[in-house]
C-alpha cells in the first residue's frame, strides 16, 4: 500500500497547493522532495536553496495566491481533491506522478467509481460517434464511470452517452476554462450530472504542452482505456501508450484500413490491445481478476525511506564508486541539455553519459525542472520541453 | 519426409485414380487402404471382403470408366497430376488427406510456387473487393502465386488481381465445370494464364457439402489465408479453421462492427489470427522462417509400419484391454450411427463411447464411409455427411 503523506489540516493543504502551484514543479518531484523533506513547509523552506546557482529566484506560489485560487474554486461551488481526499480516483494514487492535487466541478464522488475511459478522433465518423456514445451508455449501466477529455468528437460523445450513469471529463486547462468552446453545453450538463476535474490551476488555458500530461490521468485513474477512431499520430495515442505504461487495459475497435481513422486502432491491436466489437468485449476483458499491481515504473514513498542521510543531492542515491569519479569530467548544463530530448531519458542514462556524479545531475535536473526546461516523467526519466509543433497533435 | 508411395507406371495411376473414384471412399480412407495393403491394385481386390455384413455391394470404378475419364481429360489438354507428380503442390503433400490425384487444366507449374490463399465473401464491398485484387497484384509481385476457389466476390478479385502473375482456382467440382456460371469469363482467362484445379471426377457438378473438401486444399496449398470479408457462418471461416488445423497462417483484415462482412474477419483476429493492413504486413508475418513441421493431425505413411501383423481391422491399432472387453457390449450399428455428426469426432472417442473395439469400429466406419454416410476427416475423426441444410454456407 502507499504511504505517501497527505495534507494533515487545511493549512498543510494550502501549503501542498503552494508547492505544486510553484512554477514548473511536476508530481514527481513533488512526491520526491515530500519523500526528501517530509512536509510541503519544509520543502518550501528548502526550495531556494536547492539551485545553488541560480540567477533568478525561483518562483514559489504565495500563501496569498493560493488562498485566493482556493476561494474561486469554492465559489464555484468546486472541491480540492488532495491525495487523501474521500473521492480521490483510487487507480489514480498508484502513479508515480499522481496529482497530488485535484480540483473538480460537481458529483465529486463519481471519481471513486471503478471507470473506463473512451477516447477518440476529434473527426469522427458517424459510426464512431455512435460506438462512443453506445459504449458509453451500456458500460454506464454496468456501474462503470466513463472518463474522457472533453474533446470534440468521440470524447464529447461518450461524455453525452453516460451523462445519466456518470462520467467524468478531465480537462487540459482549468476546470473553469471551457475548451473548446462549442463543448459549453455538454460542459454544462457534465459539471450537473457528472464531474470536471484538473489539476491545472483554475483559470488556466490549455496548451498543446499540457494534453498528455492531462491524458495520463484520464488513462490513470482507469481500469482500462477504449480507443474509437484514431490516427496513428493523434493523442488517442499517446493516452494509450500511457495506459500500457500504467498497466491498464488497452482495448481499440478495429476498422477497414482504407479508413485513416482506423489506422491507429488498428496498430494498438497490432501491438496487443484487445479487439472491440461490443461492451461485452469489454466486461470479458476486464472481467479477469483485476489486481491492483503496481504498473510498471510506479514508485511508492515508504515512511522508512524518508530518514536518509545523504543530503547532497535530492535523491539518497548510492555515492558514486570510484570508476564513476573518474569519468567524473566538469559538465557544463549546456552539454546536459544536449543529451535531453523531446523522448524521455533515464537519469542513469543521463549520468553514465554526462558522466556528472547521480546526486549533482539530481540537483542539476531539479534546476532545469524549476526553469521550465525539462519534465520529469514516471520511471525516473525525464524529457526536454518543446514549446510548438504540438499542436497537431491535439 | 513423407514416404507415402507414388504410382509406379501408368497402369498402377489407373488403378490409383479407380480406387479414389470408388464410391464414398475419400483420402485419408485411402492412405490407410495403401498403408495396409502397399499398392492400390490389392486395395481394389480386398475392398469387397472390407464390408463383409453388406447387402449391395461397393460401387468400384471400373477400369473402362476411369479411361474415359483419363482421355477426356487429355482431350481438354488438362493434366493428370498424381501425388508423386512433379508439380503436385508441395505444402499438399503434408496433409493427412492430400488428394491422391488432382486434374489441372492451365499452367500446372504454378501450383508448385510458394502461394498465399485470399478468400472472402461472395457479397462483398468495393473496399474488400479493391483489397482483394490490390493485395493479390502485390503479393503475386512478390513471387507468390495467389490460390483461391473461383466464387463470386472477393475470390474472383483475388483471381483477377493475380492474373498476370499467376493464380490457382481450386473449384468445387469437376475442373470442366464452370461454377458459378457468371464467372465463365474469369474461369477462360485463369484456364489460358492461371491453372485451374480439382480432386472430383470430371463433369462433377459442385454441391454444398464439396465445398468445405475443397477449402482443405485451397489453406492446404498454401503458407497463408487471407480472408477479406467474411460473415460469421461462412464458407471463408472454414477454410480459416482449416488453415490453422493445417498449420497455416491466417490472416485477416479487419473492418469496423458495423458490417456484419467484417464480424469474421474481427473474429479471426480476436482468435489469434494476424491483423494485416497492407501486403508488407503478410510478407512480414511469412517472413519468420517457414517450418515445413507436420501440422497437427497430419499422418506420415513410413514404409516400416506397413508389415503389420493385424489383419482384423484397418489399423493396426493396439489390442482392447481387459478393461475395454469388459465394457465391450453388442452395439446395433443405429447407434454408432447416432454418435456421430456434422462436427467431426474422434475415432477414439467413439470407441469409448460406443464400447465397440477400435478395430470393429474402424472396420464398420469404413462401411459407413463406403454407404457414403460418414467422411473421415484428418486428425482420425469422422463425420457424418448432412445432405442439404448447408447451402446457406456457401
Amino acid at each position: 500500500m502507499f504511504d505517501r503523506p497527505i495534507p494533515r489540516d487545511e493549512n498543510d493543504q494550502l501549503n501542498w497547493l503552494r508547492l505544486i502551484r510553484s512554477a514548473n514543479l511536476g508530481p514527481v518531484s513533488f512526491w520526491k522532495l515530500m519523500e526528501q523533506f517530509e512536509t510541503a513547509e519544509a520543502v518550501l523552506d528548502a526550495l531556494p536553496s536547492l539551485s545553488k546557482c541560480r540567477k533568478k529566484e525561483i518562483a514559489v506560489a504565495k500563501p496569498s495566491s493560493v488562498a485566493r485560487e482556493v476561494d474561486e474554486l469554492l465559489s464555484l461551488g468546486g472541491t480540492l481533491i488532495d491525495y487523501g481526499h474521500d473521492d480521490y480516483p483510487p487507480l489514480l494514487r498508484q502513479l508515480e506522478d499522481a496529482p497530488p492535487v485535484l480540483m473538480a466541478l460537481g458529483r465529486t464522488q463519481l471519481l471513486k467509481k471503478r471507470s473506463i475511459a473512451i477516447v477518440g478522433a476529434r473527426n469522427a465518423s458517424a459510426n464512431g460517434l455512435m460506438h462512443a456514445r453506445d459504449f458509453a451508455s451500456a458500460l454506464g449501466q454496468q456501474g462503470f464511470l466513463i472518463t474522457s477529455g472533453l474533446a470534440r468528437g468521440i470524447d464529447a460523445a461518450a461524455h453525452e452517452g453516460a451523462l445519466h450513469s456518470g462520467t467524468a471529463a478531465l480537462v487540459g486547462g482549468g476546470i473553469d476554462v471551457v475548451y473548446p468552446r462549442s463543448n459549453q453545453l455538454l460542459y454544462d450538463k457534465i459539471r450537473e450530472a457528472g464531474v470536471i476535474a484538473s489539476e491545472m490551476p483554475l483559470g488556466c488555458q490549455p496548451q498543446a504542452r499540457h494534453f498528455p500530461r492531462r491524458n495520463r490521468l484520464v488513462s490513470g485513474m482507469s481500469r482500462g482505456v477504449l480507443v474509437i477512431e484514431a490516427s496513428l499520430r493523434s493523442g488517442s495515442m499517446i493516452t494509450a501508450r500511457l495506459a500500457q505504461e500504467q498497466g491498464r487495459e488497452t482495448m481499440a475497435i478495429p476498422g477497414n484500413p482504407v479508413d485513416p481513422r482506423s489506422k491507429g486502432c488498428n496498430q494498438l491491436i497490432k501491438s496487443g490491445a484487445a479487439l472491440i466489437e461490443s461492451p461485452d468485449d469489454i466486461l470479458e476483458q476486464l472481467h479477469r481478476p483485476f489486481e491492483n499491481q503496481e504498473p510498471p515504473g510506479t514508485k511508492t514513498v515508504s515512511s522508512d525511506k524518508r530518514n536518509r542521510s545523504g543530503t547532497s543531492g535530492l535523491n539518497a542515491e548510492p555515492k558514486p564508486t570510484a570508476e564513476t569519479e573518474i569519468v567524473n569530467i566538469p559538465v557544463c548544463p549546456g552539454s546536459l541539455s544536449d543529451l535531453l530530448g523531446a523522448e524521455p531519458v533515464a537519469v542513469d542514462d543521463l549520468a553514465r553519459q554526462s558522466g556528472i556524479p547521480l546526486a549533482e545531475l539530481n540537483s542539476r535536473l531539479m534546476e532545469l525542472e524549476l526553469e521550465g526546461t525539462i519534465e520529469r516523467v514516471p520511471g525516473n526519466r525525464v524529457i526536454k520541453i518543446v514549446s510548438g509543433g504540438k499542436g497537431g497533435l491535439f
